[in-house]
Parts: C-alpha cells; structure tokens; sequence
C-alpha cells in the first residue's frame, strides 16, 4: 500500500469513529484481534508492576489477576481461530492453526512466569494473527 | 495537534503493532474504550441480523447474544468509569459522570429493543467517552 | 415520617416475610442496596481474618476472596446507579454520581489493602446510597 | 419474644446502618439469606411481567433473565447450606436438608413456569430457612 | 455382580464410545457424577503439585486453582443433588442428603488445606454418590 | 495392547475408583476428553426435547441451555487442544489442529440449529479427539 493510500485510510479512521470489531458467535461478523491483545498487554504490565514490587500481598495480587488476563487472551484467541477463520483462510494462510496453538500456548506460559520476554512473545504471536486476520478482511 | 504530527502519530502507530489499552485493577494501567466499542459494534450487528431474519429460533438467539453483549458493554464502562478517571479528569470534563450514566443506560435500552437507532445512540456515546479519554492520556 | 408510622412501617415489615428488593434488567423493577453492603461486610470480615492470622496461605485464600468480593460490590453499585436510578432522582439528589464514583472507587481500594477504615469508609458510602435509595421509595 | 422486645430490635436496626449478612467461603462468617430471597422476588416479578405482556420479543428476555436469576436463588441457598449450617444446627432442625432441598428444586421448577404459585412457594420456603437461620444466630 | 457380567458390561463400554452423561436443567435428562470427580481429582493433583514446591509463586498459583476447582466439584454436586434426584431416590437412600452435604463439606475443607487426606475423603464421598447415582440408573 | 492386558486394565479401573481427568492450567496434569463429551450430549439431548415439544417457552429455554451447553463443549476442547497437547503428540497425529477446529466448529454449529446430525457429528468428533488422548496417554 502506497504512503499516499495508507495516508487517506488512517484519515478516514480518524473522521470516522474508531473502527473496531469483536464477536458474539450469532454469528454477528463481528472480531478484532484487539481484545486478545489489549488483555496481552494487561498481562504483560501486570509482570512490570510484579517485578517492581517488594509487597507480598501486592504480588499476590498480580498474580491472581494474571491469571485471569492470561484466561482472556486464551478465551479470545481461541474464539477467532474457531468462529472466525475459515477452510479458505486456511488454505491462504497454512501456519494459522500452529499460531494459533503457539500464541493460546504462550498465554498459559506467562501465568506461570513473570519474565516479560513470554509477554513479548505472546503480544508478537498476536501481531502475527492480527496481520492475517486483517489481510482477510481486505 | 498540527496536521502534520496527526499524521506523524497515525504512521507511527502503523508501523508499530497496534497500541491498544485495557484494564486490570491491580491497577496495572492498560485501558482501551475500544473494549466497550466493539462489544457495542456486535450489539448493532446482532439488531441489524434480527431484523433480517424470519426466523423465530435465530431471533431468540440474536436476544440471547444482544444481552449478553450489552451487559459486557454496560461492564467496561462502568471498568472505566470507577477505575480510570480520577478527580481531575472530572475538573476538566465535568460531563464525565452524565456521559457514562447515559450511554450505560443506552447499553441497557439495547437490550430491550432491535431498534439500531438505540445502537447508533450507544456507539457515539461510547465515542464521546473514547475522545475524553484519548484527551487525557495525551 | 414520625415515631409512630416508622414502627407502625417496622410492624408490617415483621409481620410480612422480610421486603428485600434486587435487579434483573428486565427490568423487573426489584433492586435493593444490600446486594452491595452484604459483600462489603464479607470484604471487612475477610480483612480482619487476613490480620488476625500469621498463616501465609490463609492469607492468599483472603486476598484471593476480598478481590471477588470487592468485585462484586463494584457491580451491585454499578447495577444501582445505571439501572435503578433516574433523572428525577438526580435532580433531588445532585451528589448521586459522586456518591457511586466514590463508592466504587472504595471497593477498589478495598482490593489494595487490609486496613479496614477503607472497608469502613466503604460500608458508609453504601449506607449513604442506601438512604437516598429508600428514600425514592417512599 | 415481646412486642416491646422486638420494637426495641427494631429500631436498633434502623439507628444501626442496615444489619445484612453474606458468605465468601474463607470463611468470613457473613451470611444472609436475603441474597437468595432477593433474586426469589426478581424471579416473582419477572413472571408477572411476562404473563402481562403479548410482546415475543420481551417473553424472552424474560426467560433469559428468569433462568439466570433462578440460578442465582440456586447457588446462594446451596452455599447457605453446605457452608453455613453445622451438624448442631441440623440436630436443631432436622428438617434442614428437606427444607433446602425442595428450596433448590423450587427455584428449579420456576425455570420452567411462570405461574407465579411456584414463586410464591419458593419465597416461603426461602422465609422458613430464614426462619431457621436467625434462630441460629441468636 | 458375577466377575462374567462386569467383563461383559465393561466390554460393551469400550466397544461404544464412553457413555458419560451431564446436566442442563432443562432438564435434558443427562447427568454424571464424573464432573465432579475429574474436579475433585484436580484438587488432589494441586495439592501434591503445592507440596512438591519450593516456589512461593507457584504455591499462590495452586491455591488460586484449587480454590477454583474446589468451588466446581460443589458446583457439579449441589446440581446433581437438586437436579437428578427425587424424591423416591431418597426413600431408597435415606442417607443421601447427609452424603451431599459432607461431600460438598469437604470440598470447602479441600479449600483450606493442601492435606490430601482431605482430597482423598472428597474422592470417596464423591464415588459413593457416584455409586448411588448409577445404583439408580438401573 | 493384548485382550488380556485389556481386561486387567479395565479390572483395575473398577476395582480402583473410577479413574478420571480433568485440567487446571497449573498444570495439574489432569485431563479428560469426558468433559466435552458431557456436555456435548447435553446439547444433543436438549435438541431432541425441543424437536419433540411444542411449547414456545419450552423452545427458548431449550435454545438458551443449548447455547451455554454448546460454549462449554468449546470451552473443555479449547483446554485440552492449548494445555494437553504437546508438539510430540501433533507429530505422532498431524490431524490434530484440523479435528480440534473442526469439533469446535460443530459445537458452534449446534447452537445455529436443532438437527441431532450436527449433534451426532459433534460426539464422534469428540470421540476422535478421545481415542487420541488416551492412545497418548499409554
């Protein structure tokens, strides 16, 4: 996509309300890789403020909530790959079911760390998603 | 803003991976609106297939997901709301309680209606939250 | 309301089974501030435990279970003030929204510490609501 | 106990902030059966909204919501008994177990009705566990 | 039952795929008390996983999970206990409701402690009322 | 594995108490492909109700369970696929990824209809899923 074109789309996402899109397996049509990710980055701040704790109680909180953000990114990644891909994105896209499997995989890892290079990991095998997802949607 | 950094910003945004926000309550610091948004965006598909469709089991079931959906939407607001704002986001937009009571209220009006007049009404609300909100992380 | 009617009010309350009143979003019209007060107590109760106690795990049970239970005082305010409440009451009771807001952000609060003087301060907030709440029922 | 007795409790409990009790499996000691008789009453309303409305569209949402808050009468009565009651208590009351059971199988039933009859029965047997439960307290 | 007729309905098990059965309230009719046993053997697992552990991380993370799994076994038995049996099963099993209550008991207890004694009682109580279950679906 | 070796196998698994898994994301190593397939049998049962009843409320709640009924058939195959299944196992079973997407497809399928073939097509893909597990389990 040329600067020019990439110029007028991001123009016409800032006119226009932010144009974002998730699920209700109606099916509504509607997904966004953005819940999996916005979770993902939760999980990995969680990590930061845990590593940069001394308070044990604190400690214990941020891994309570870990795990449960760890649980949402799983839960939102496994409802893409399932509702929203299908054979023919398949055929397009044929690592999709091992990113799929290696993301929802990195997710449970990082509640059982709290080394952020997991949540890196796991926010760039979203990137990876979030980019064939969009590819799809073109 | 000028022009130009908008537009600096928005390609800067693009070659990084998408920058997204959310919540946790540690607090870990990641918020997005867009949470609130895409659950509302399924909200108006779910109205928009009900009234295309003739089809009695589809339409209970188009009820059952709007109400789940606009709970979830009612849910990130409210997230928002308490966890987000503090005292002196309210000093500078002292709208910012009517504006999450009201589009909270529309999230529950969703529910009792397949009117997509409802829906329009909640997703400009929530945009109206989602411009206050990207005003105070600036 | 005189000494008279208010037990003549209590009488009836006794002779009648127990008048308590919830939500449903139907809306089925029954609400009732205790959802909210009973998890603030058990929040308390739950921080007195964990100071009571010297055993490690009994004190990450307490703090596992003082973050649903403030969880889910944040959510029976959230319900009361979206659902229940309407503009007429606003206009009688102009502190509403900071009420809640406040309140909300005690049973945040709560989740951070064991001091009870927050579970305290959140026990009146909630009673504070209950007033207004059963004054419009008048 | 004497009128002048139960007067005098009386309005100690007004002057008091409302006295309400609830659970959290620490356990922290706090329980009410209200929570259960709350979502009893939202389940006696929300029959008597569905059989006095002809709108499809709102019979269901009533359903949904009947469904849920039946569950809810379910769950607070079943940690009401395995988790407040103690041997002594059922020696007390040897009845317990049947009280509880045809409670939980009341709110059952009120699943699948909306005669209002099974609501009826089920917010008194809900009272008779009450019944108990404050004699226990005492 | 003869050593002839256990291998006989044990091969007819593994000739057909595994015959498990569950509940939905409908009611649907399918129910298992498996549910809760695979829960109950989960608690016993972290519990032996915790005691193994040097890690103070991972002690929270398993009475995080145990508390989750403890509350699902009581879950699967307050369903299968209001839900599948009725009233003639009582009178062929004077001791069913007693059986429930303790077994549900425990699962509280197994909240409390990483003793698998605890866990092991759970498992017991659990496959007695599996064996009353299954007594009944003769 | 040899008839005899078979029937010690199952001798064992009746003498003992009944022997099965689950998961915990600890991990506590426990895991069964049961859990799917309860529910997925509720799902076909609830199908066959609503195809044998003619009460519209029936039909909703029906719909309703189905919908929920469906989400954990999801749910449990979502667990085993991301937490149970190693990268040895796919090399030992290359169709892995594809049965683990197409079940959880068929479990989206089962709440878009009430054809007791998606159903049954749902249970033998799960029985697949099944034979895999406990052949890895050897």
């Amino acid at each position: 996509m040329s600067i020019v074109s990439r110029l007028n789309a991001l123009l016409d996402a800032t006119t226009a309300p932010l144009s974002v899109y998730a699920h209700c397996d109606l099916p509504c049509g509607v997904y966004d890789p953005a819940q999996a990710r916005i979770e993902a980055q939760s999980v990995k701040a969680t990590m930061e403020k845990y590593n940069a704790s001394s308070d044990p109680d604190f400690k214990v909180r941020a891994t309570i909530i870990k795990e449960e953000r760890c649980e949402l990114v799983k839960h939102h990644l496994w409802v893409l790959w399932t509702d929203y891909f299908k054979v023919e994105h398949l055929k397009q896209f044929p690592n999709l079911h091992d990113l799929f499997w290696m993301a929802t995989k990195s997710a449970g890892d990082a509640k059982k760390t709290n080394d952020v290079v997991v949540a890196d990991r796991l926010l760039s095998e979203i990137d990876a998603i979030a980019e064939i997802f969009w590819a799809t949607k073109k």
